[in-house]
């Protein structure tokens, strides 16, 4: 079966932190591919895995990076799907404000949808949320999901 | 008929910086409903319209707001519908630096998929790629869209 | 008895800042009551706990959040009670500057009295100056709470 | 008829932004005293003011200051009344970004509640919001006050 | 004859910032070229121009951008000319710190040699010290153009 | 016998980083006097510290403080004599920029001559240089000092 | 007669933010020497400058610069008087963050006594404040210069 | 035989972070020379050193630095060779920042290429680069490392 949801990202150690965003995708019922791809340092591959996103079946793709962060818009400058941005606070970022400011300020015509730094699981149930439009089954899921998510801060205690 | 995109703002003033976002979707030929829905003046309309947004047939909600711009998260606190949000460079803003980290920064579990400062223009064309998913036509639009600005920077000539 | 400040945060892994609130207020006299309260992840709880705020009984709110922290704000639009926030250097925030300006930056109409990052003693005290306007003996033992600050300076020895 | 709100500034060029809390006040019923008192540049008349603002009556203290502003602070350092800093983003600021750290920063026991830069209206709102907690008829003041933001809001129209 | 310097840059409305780079190359007597080449809107001519620069017979490439600035870093990713970038203050860029971080932040193994915000004469004067090592001619020129900088501040009077 | 220069710090935890002031006061044949004294906590004390420091016989006063860092400035606006500013990156502060803002940014008519954050040690030297105008043994000692500083540089070996 | 201040700076164009230093030393009846040092333009100036100022009778050296500002530290490390740094934000500047930044974290054993940005004028009440510890004519003018200040914020009027 | 790239740095604990510039240059077969040069310290040193370093045979020059880092603008002042800076994150660096604005930000006419916080191997492949321009072997060396770095991510696995 084809999976919905691509998972890229910079380099494979930034993998714990994207890890959450299969994870969560998996909780939730949604096929995901997670690889590493380069804008930098595999800007072929990028090329070619953004060109043919589409094509192969891919509906939204999650990239995540650190630093200057050129993976998500790169991406996003190559396919019309949905491309959510995941700042990464790497060892080579200033305190991640590179990651964010160089993922979020995409230009007019561009757009990435981007998360909070290291929050790979937002990504993740965005990617749910968007799917979800078609597909009521997740639709259905989600509010479970949301709905657990309330329960667990309801039920938190002070000590 | 049923609208699909909401595009909300906290402030009549907000307007000239939210207005591209209509602009793009009309292009694209989406339609969209714009509100001043305030999360601070008028939190009562907001929850009500964040809780309804879904049933009433809105399938994507944009939102733009500045200073400690609580709209876009709290909307996406009410709703598991996709939030896109906008952070606008009011006069109450630090140079914007306030709006973005307020609507980008959202915990664990609520994701706001964030636009770069006053640019509701991407926010028109994310909603529009989200939509494109289940919608052959506007999916074959945003291609032409894409192309469209492509010809135009290819054209643009250094005096 | 009816207590007279209300403690909230958006998170229990936030009472470990925000515990001294409680701590100073329970030194100064001031019965208070605390609880985990999510904008985000239990807004209507979060709503029905603001607008019966007043009618409870509490007299100040103190709201602790981190990252787009949008608590203190949410709460402080919802009662006409006075609200301090306590921003909170949360693993998710960036070095504090989004959970400080998302709880400052507050529009015109809808203040949030905000102490430093972190500072929830600060938060209690405040609550305690406050209430001390029509409780004079509260405000004699912040006299004394003064002095005694005072006299751990004067006694502070340089090895 | 004793004043129950003091605004000092440090500067008479600090008037223009500080006027709405004096202008606020009157609006909601409050009266209240104006005067520029310099940290720096008249410290013994800033102590003077400070020890003395309780025993002539104040209950609330608002502070506006820019730069490296120290008036809050200190004013808060000499008298155990609720003190708000309005930081001022003066001609001599970095954007503002030295007045808020300056008033909002303050070390345990001292706090000072600060509210948004430039936003004096909400520290004449916040002062209301304190002395309404004594007195029911400003308290139902400021319930209208705040139905009449919210009409504001709820009848503004985009063109 | 072959120009040895390409000048690219993500928009035409850069040009205002970016022709500094061009005058001073002319002035130093070193050929180059001016064009509009995007990484987000023209991906594809954005790999061709750098995928070829090297064999077409540029020895060095200036690159300028603004906001998510990501052409010089990705031309970089694509040749090993020494890439030089220019952060450039758009209107988009938040002034001017997504520029700056999104060049200058690369990854181990990819340099683009960055210059300060908005400085493209720096860029030229740059690439022209880069070509000066095996041209003496060249060399000779950067000296007395380094002279006549030194001149002109030494002849400066206060009035 | 007098002491020319005062160190003076908000809390004894400062202590650790100011000592450097102190040691390097001393190895250039200077007594220093070292002595806690808060401008929040002890304003009474830092009123008549200051006031009196010139009558007492110090010459310099350095002043250490973190945060909301008003030592320094207040007490130069109780003196002439020239004030030495510290800026100390204490747990209290948000990585030092704080205590370097409200300790620089003063305004016109008090100046305080700030050094880098937590360089302590640079106070004590600016100090001696400072008494060193009219002191012509002490002026030797600094220039013996300097070459050593010289030296140890020039000794300096990579493995 | 020997001037006793030299005020420098990077720039014919700083002059206009420096000026002051040079008028409210006159004030203060203390001579002035300005001009044009560049230490990237004319770094064998500098130099020689900063290696002589001691010796042809400078008692306190004055330095403006902006963005990478390294006049005054350079200055510092040639000569052993005490050199006190103006950040001038120009137009080459990020809003005066760099030129703050890179006068004033020099590393230990060369202190600059950096002053608020663009604030000339306590550059020159500094170095006046320095040399009044051996003048107690100085001493006195400044006790005047000081009053006055006081009383014109004591005559403030609100209106 | 005469080396063609000079490594400075500001101090011998500088060394750490430089060294991957000196090891990256003999990984691509380019012999360099390592020093501790300190603009502040041994300022005679450091202008000895610039202004030969062309004349001794050095092409290219990596200077880095924390702090004020003012050793790669001054080098860049007084040789007209390029001159590549290394932003070092300092234990007296405010969080790199100073470091990258005091050697990024320089005036016109004199070029600093920067390159990423603490990236020193970057700047090795910089001056690399730069001198493959005039050394086909260097440069295919070049090809074959960019190869080896796209291998080694197409290679990696997220387990």
């Amino acid at each position: 079966m084809v999976k919905k949801v691509a998972i890229v990202m910079g380099s494979a150690s930034d993998w714990k932190v994207m890890r959450p965003a299969l994870d969560v995708l998996q909780e939730l019922g949604v096929d995901a591919h997670a690889e590493v791809v380069s804008a930098h340092r595999t800007p072929d591959k990028m090329f070619e895995f953004a060109k043919n996103a589409k094509s192969v079946g891919f509906q939204v793709v999650i990239a995540g990076a650190g630093g200057a962060a050129h993976l998500p818009g790169m991406i996003a400058s190559l396919t019309t799907l949905p491309v959510i941005g995941v700042p990464v606070k790497s060892s080579q970022s200033i305190d991640g404000w590179d990651s964010i400011l160089s993922i979020l300020q995409m230009p007019a015509g561009i757009p990435v949808a981007t998360v909070a730094l290291d929050n790979a699981k937002n990504a993740g149930i965005l990617a749910a949320q968007i799917l979800a439009l078609s597909d009521s089954e997740l639709s259905a899921r989600l509010e479970v999901f949301r709905k657990a998510l309330q329960e667990k801060v309801l039920e938190s205690r002070l000590d």
